[in-house]
């Protein structure tokens, strides 16, 4: 019996044999990712279902010095859920730790297993009049592991922030296979390192997150969104300082679609109407979440729309009239990436700059990869509010899609990322770093703060067995060079 | 010359004379703390006007073997900042650091160094149409590195958060006397460890915070309280629900405040009218902040209070019809500390617990204390919207003080104590642990979290050179024992 053979049999003494998978065809689904990018082999998939059988399977994986990758819903963008190549690593796979604890509405808290599926919290929130705010297209799929262990973004973020913001505790099994009991719903807690913020958007390299205590809000009475069109990404700025002086925290919403965006919806989904009589250079989807009345918003947007026409910050403005054009908006924002891929492929980045600087941003990288890559097309859109783009590059009008890709990938990031970096952004604002992009982590980072990561990573995770070559690079990892 | 004097020869190379501080004169409001519970000695009080004198002192303090406290306002309220009583540490002041960097109105961002005294952040942001919302009692002499440091808390955290939840980046001198520069001002970054988050809380003790991204909100228009009187803290839960439904985000204040704190507030400041007709079990003061206008948030107030009076959650209401009347009510809350300290020595806890737990909490561990000390006085009050209540206990009417506090202080912490943690709650919510609470931090939390703690301190600072003895017993101390 080989050694990976001895930790399938002691794994399957844990679990019984239904929960270990270990053919081809049965571990295939955990094998590749949601892109289908990353296709890695494992020796084993494990199904634990509670805490006490995640921190048995980690201690034995310590006991035979099998590497793990925590995987939730498996819909990631960075590849952080999947194996690598040698088929000598084991996926635990969370799903079956899928239950509610509990729900506390007067402390405005839920907490929930890592398995549980994102738009079941939403909906156990909304029967208890409360509002679970994290919203994101995988939601009927990803699962709150995975949000939290990816530091998830969405379209909630303006007002609620990401998925860090929303926690207040953990339960975690430590790469020693101990559980950590976080899992304190408090508002205020001085009392030691922020172990809980250090797990979250760790990806799975310092321990695996098994269940959380997430914040509620009081759920808004009426939501209600506007479009408006402008003439700059710059006019989209001092537009949003206006909306954020009227609105203050009624405000959820402040996407930026850009004229091309808008066009490409507009080629691939004809049915979807765009407001306007004409184009305009940059297009700003607001939403308002009101706890009075529909009316009340409505009457505050058209304040805003009136004070923003009247100081030339926006050249037209529009505000849904029913649940049904709110939608139709949303809509044209939601078919962007859908468009994108109907036109062809394209080389996606989803970076943050500081907002003040998204107008300056937009028109030196803009211009720089015009010049790099003649007929290039960019489809700009995002999360205005918060500072995060999807800037994403489209191969010229006709050109061969694929050598497009081949030719261009490469060099376009790294005249993007530069761009990020000398604007002190972030090259990945809501997806991760995952095996995607930890290369270019280590290289944008300072030495300092990778020698800190490095040190944290090899203090908690001494033999890097969780999810190795994810995030960062171990510098005691044998066979990987230590970066000076 | 001794190894001691060798130091401060060098510091004084790097700083010059002026700004090396040796005397017991000169060093005396360095070595005691704000509330004169700690006194301790100092080979030297250091005064670095930069990051880059901070990072080279640090280096000398490790070639020396010298243990470093580093020092913001000195205002804190567990010790944390002040140095032992073996005369071989130096402490840092970071009050030289005291420079804006840059305000940022349209990515709502100030970047301050260390020293800033909070106040200052506040006018700065003022003077931009913004707000900085961290206020508490030490505002005025408090510096932003302790702030960020202790995570302080205060009075606008039910809306704003912690100042955790109001800082995006930081510049940190490491433990090896190296600079990092995580100044980022950005809402979304997925980008590795949170390192951010792990140095913020930390007290000192993994790195010295030198520079810091703050966030900034709109300005509100208007700000307008209300007294009510309930029954009960359970009622006051119930009144926080139906606040959160109708006000939403707009509710930025919500204090709680027993019948025995008005009182004592009556008692020694006769000046300051209680509103109601008769006394009331509990009072809550709320606070509404909004984007539109003091009409608008007072219609809001009155349509809160109809029906929670019409539910019978709340027995009596009024709506401040003033600035004036609306400082008159905060100066309520704001002399309960001020009317304990006239009436005597009292037994102080900054405790949290679960929001939904606070009326149990009060009700059992009232309780056991009157059974532990017939004729106890219980002074309640504190930021019920966050769950975190100063539950301060006074010697009974008439006893003397000194032999109470003497013989029950210890006794009354311990019960306290132990039914925070029956109720899962925190010993130190918004102090931090400091030398005071670092104990009883061991003590409460699990032996796991514990050795999570020493690990990273142990990472980060090998050499336990970085303010020893707070926060966390480190596991590697010399003369220190290990924590099993």
């Amino acid at each position: 019996m080989t050694a990976s053979q001895a930790f399938i049999a002691a794994c399957t003494d844990v679990l019984g044999a239904p929960h270990v998978l270990t053919s081809a065809v049965d571990t295939e689904p955990y094998r590749v990712d949601w892109r289908k990018r990353y296709r890695g082999n494992a020796c084993a998939v494990l199904l634990p279902s509670d805490a006490q059988q995640v921190a048995a399977l980690v201690r034995l994986a310590r006991e035979y010095r099998v590497a793990i990758v925590p995987q939730g819903g498996n819909t990631g963008l960075a590849g952080g859920a999947t194996p690598d190549q040698s088929g000598a690593q084991a996926v635990i796979s969370l799903k079956r730790l899928n239950r509610i604890r509990g729900i506390d509405p007067h402390n405005n808290t839920i907490t929930v297993e890592a398995g549980v599926v994102l738009a079941e919290i939403q909906a156990r929130a909304e029967s208890a009049q409360r509002l679970f705010p994290l919203s994101l297209a995988a939601e009927g799929s990803c699962t709150i592991g995975g949000n939290l262990s990816t530091n998830a973004g969405g379209t909630g973020v303006l007002r609620y922030g990401n998925t860090r913001e929303l926690c207040l505790g953990l339960e975690v099994v430590t790469p020693q296979g101990e559980i950590w009991d976080g899992l304190r719903g408090l508002r205020k807690d001085n009392t030691g390192y922020d172990l809980r913020d250090l797990f979250i958007g760790a990806e799975g390299t310092l321990g695996i997150i098994t269940a959380a205590v997430m914040k509620l809000h009081p759920a808004p009475v009426a939501k209600v969104t506007a479009l408006a069109g402008l003439a700059s990404p710059h006019a989209a700025l001092d537009f949003l300082s206006l909306a954020q002086h009227h609105a203050g925290a009624l405000l959820t919403g402040f996407e930026l679609m850009s004229d091309f965006s808008m066009r490409l919806v507009g080629r691939h989904f004809p049915q979807l109407r765009y407001p306007f009589g004409e184009p305009h250079s940059q297009t700003v989807l607001l939403e308002l979440s009101d706890s009075e009345s529909e009316a009340h918003a409505r009457a505050l947007f058209e304040r805003l729309m009136e004070e923003a026409l009247e100081k030339g910050i926006v050249e037209d403005a529009v505000v849904a009239e029913s649940l049904a054009q709110s939608q139709a908006f949303w809509d044209l924002r939601e078919h962007i990436p859908l468009a994108q891929a109907e036109e062809g492929l394209n080389i996606k980045h989803d970076i943050a700059v500081p907002i003040s600087s998204i107008g300056r941003f937009i028109d030196e990288t803009d211009a720089i990869i015009a010049k790099a890559v003649p007929g290039v097309r960019m489809v700009t859109f995002g999360h205005l509010g918060d500072g995060n783009l999807h800037y994403n590059v489209q191969a010229p009008e006709g050109a061969d899609q694929k050598q497009f890709l081949d030719a261009y990938q490469t060099p376009v990031n790294a005249l993007v990322y530069d761009q990020v970096h000398r604007h002190r952004g972030s090259i990945s604002a809501e997806h991760g770093l995952g095996q995607l992009k930890v290369d270019e982590a280590m290289h944008y980072k300072s030495p300092v703060e990778v020698r800190l990561m490095q040190a944290i990573k090899a203090a908690l995770d001494p033999d890097n067995l969780m999810n190795p070559g994810k995030v960062v690079r171990a510098s005691t990892a044998p066979g990987e060079e230590k970066i000076a």
